[in-house]
């Protein structure tokens, strides 16, 4: 039996049950009071390193992250969970299913944790889950977690940009995007890998990236460009040392800026969240269906409506 | 000089000032108060015709739209509007580009109106805007607007269905996809066209969707599918015949449950906007800043921070 109680559901979730593991990671993707007092305790936790990758759809995100779950495991962390960000694209169904597929080689290994998060319909609700996904797994003892977003937007990217670490996976002949879509990912990479790298045209993009880089701000960190072959596993090696610099570069380099931007970061998405949950509890109430039906037949607009509901700021 | 007042600038471009439209669009996709002050003026107008068009990447939704605008101006609209959704993905900037190139057809006609809607890094402001921005081209004259998608995820088909007649663009071949992303697409047509009707497979293509339509709840409409050439014109009268014929269902069945349904989804958008505005009023305040340090500092949890800066629910 999976306790309900946000408490004795996380107890459940670190005595190994990987029902009560899904089911606390439920509660985080549906919202609501529930949601917000599992969260809370996982807060009260270290949170885990949280490494994203990112990247366009074909750009072999999935077989990579296999590799690098295979590559920490080695040595590095004793456990690590993948969060697949999934938001349930009717275009890219059939890319998550076929993402899945090839990732059942961790399928029945117990130090691997491999979840699909959607929220469809749930507006903004993925990019509100998965940082609290990601530390009610650190709270439950995964030190690393892979946030992998399977989709191709502004919202995947942010998603990702989340993380400590976040990769950002290109192929060779990248160099033909627009400046626009080369731009969008320079901001979020610490790293920037050049997959299929068995594939003509890698010095062109590498020299292609290391222009971008060149005349981007400088900063104290400037990423690295590893060329990697995820299906034969060649580079990753690189890849993974790439990775840990970068984190020994975080560690080396305390910084109170960080931290406060990371602080309001996690302030926005819980205000977020705590103004979504009590819009939802307005819902259903008679105040809300009256507004409605005056919305309908055209008595008032629905921002009157809505300062009606919520009373004065 | 364009004015900053609400309606001043409502005036501005009733009077023809293309700048004082587009500065009233971005007031609509910036949000806060001005945001909030025009959309309730753009309410007490009647709504214009929304026609959605979505569909997977590369179908041919820009060509069709362009065609779509031409044959509504030749007898049935005196001006169209055309919303192009853009997500600001880094991964189709190109394809942006590149429809709005195709778009210059009708640039330099008064008639035709043309605009991409992005709000990057303003979580769910896309879905919060575009259905004001089509309120606001209603209040100021425009009788048909159509709401394009450019993206490829949820969110834009979610967007596309806020329109009065949803169009769904797929090419021959559709039916290799996956039903996942078959049956996201169905929820929402209104009309099904098969665009690049010139390539093989277009039999097999509509007797799939026709398939899937015997198989999906019966209701009092069923979306007809039709076959098109966007590059050739060819089918595009079909398509307006399709088009017109579901506003005309729509009309003679005025719903009652219909007109809650809107009225609850305009009413959400708008506490929506309501609440983000007021968590915008909140940052940049001592109270904000003092949860966020001490956020930084570990002394709370994001979601005790939130508590404590919206005081008790």
């Amino acid at each position: 039996v999976i306790p309900d109680d946000p408490d004795a559901l996380l107890e459940a979730a670190r005595g190994g049950s990987r029902g009560a593991l899904a089911r606390a990671l439920t509660l985080i993707e549906s919202g609501g009071e529930p949601q917000r007092a599992l969260a809370r305790s996982a807060y009260a936790a270290p949170a885990p390193y949280a490494l994203g990758v990112t990247g366009p759809p074909g750009a072999g995100k999935s077989t990579l992250t296999d590799r690098v779950v295979a590559a920490l495991l080695d040595g590095i962390a004793e456990r690590v969970a993948v969060l697949c960000v999934d938001p349930s694209s009717p275009f890219t169904g059939g890319a998550i299913l076929g993402d899945r597929i090839r990732m059942q080689d961790h399928a029945t290994d117990p130090r691997v944790y491999i979840r699909s998060m959607a929220t469809r319909g749930h507006l903004g609700g993925l990019a509100l889950a998965v940082p609290d996904a990601v530390r009610v797994l650190g709270a439950l003892g995964w030190g690393w977690v892979i946030v992998e977003t399977v989709g191709v937007g502004q919202l995947e990217v942010d998603v990702a940009a989340t993380a400590d670490t976040t990769v950002v996976v290109t192929n060779p002949g990248w160099g033909d995007s627009t400046q626009a879509a080369k731009a969008g990912l320079l901001e979020v990479a610490d790293v920037f890998v050049i997959n299929k790298a068995d594939r003509d045209g890698v010095a062109e993009t590498r020299r292609d990236l290391e222009q971008m880089l060149d005349l981007s701000a400088p900063g104290a960190w400037r990423a690295p460009v590893v060329a990697t072959v995820a299906t034969t596993g060649e580079g990753v090696d690189g890849l993974l040392g790439a990775i840990l610099d970068h984190r020994d570069h975080l560690r080396a380099t305390p910084s109170a800026q960080r931290g406060l931007e990371r602080a309001r970061a996690e302030l926005e998405r819980a205000l977020g969240a705590t103004l979504r949950s009590r819009v939802a509890g307005l819902d259903g109430g008679a105040a809300y269906d009256e507004q409605v039906a005056a919305l309908a037949e055209g008595r008032t607009d629905p921002y009157r409506a809505a300062e009606a509901l919520l009373g004065p700021a």
